[in-house]
């Protein structure tokens, strides 16, 4: 950990969808797009095979609190889960440590 | 959050691998293995499209310590780095709060 390190939050969010998702993807690039332009976004990582993990990284806990009650995403939450989640577990965490590795031969 | 939560920690592993990946799937399964043999293991979550992200969940830092420094898993280590990740990033984290969906017409 770099003596300059200073711990962030984390958002995991893992999912398996319904067969039918008509309408995710659209809404979730739109969600994707409004998440960048809150205050204290600093990213997000994506991956779906069977299991769906998305990862968004947050300055604060404010600020996680502060985009999960804006008004659009409110919305996609609900028909998150009316339309395309069979399940979902989020989970909320303070990032204490990382480190990075790129292979020379890139 | 349940007043009973009890904190525990999460690894996110976030990847990119390169084209040939001869080995990988068997040793990530063996390593799936060795993991949850571990003390203080918990669980595993894995995803994979273009970036692949893994999260494992242990009980506290030592035994996410103790399973970073076990024998065969610093050989798997060893040979992700020269092998198979082109790039991989991981963050230790302290899970605070979570909760879970579940939809009615599962």
């Amino acid at each position: 950990m770099s003596p300059n390190f200073k711990p962030y939050y984390a958002v995991i969010f893992t999912s398996t969808q319904k067969e039918n998702i008509t309408g995710y993807a659209e809404m979730a690039n739109k969600m994707e797009e409004l998440a960048k332009k809150q205050p204290g976004y600093l990213g997000i990582e994506s991956s779906r095979s069977d299991l769906g993990i998305t990862v968004s990284y947050w300055e604060s806990l404010e600020a996680i609190k502060n985009w999960k009650q804006q008004a659009d995403h409110l919305e996609a939450q609900k028909q998150g889960k009316t339309k395309w989640y069979r399940w979902y577990k989020i989970r909320i965490c303070k990032v204490e440590h990382e480190y990075e590795f790129s292979s020379l031969d890139n």
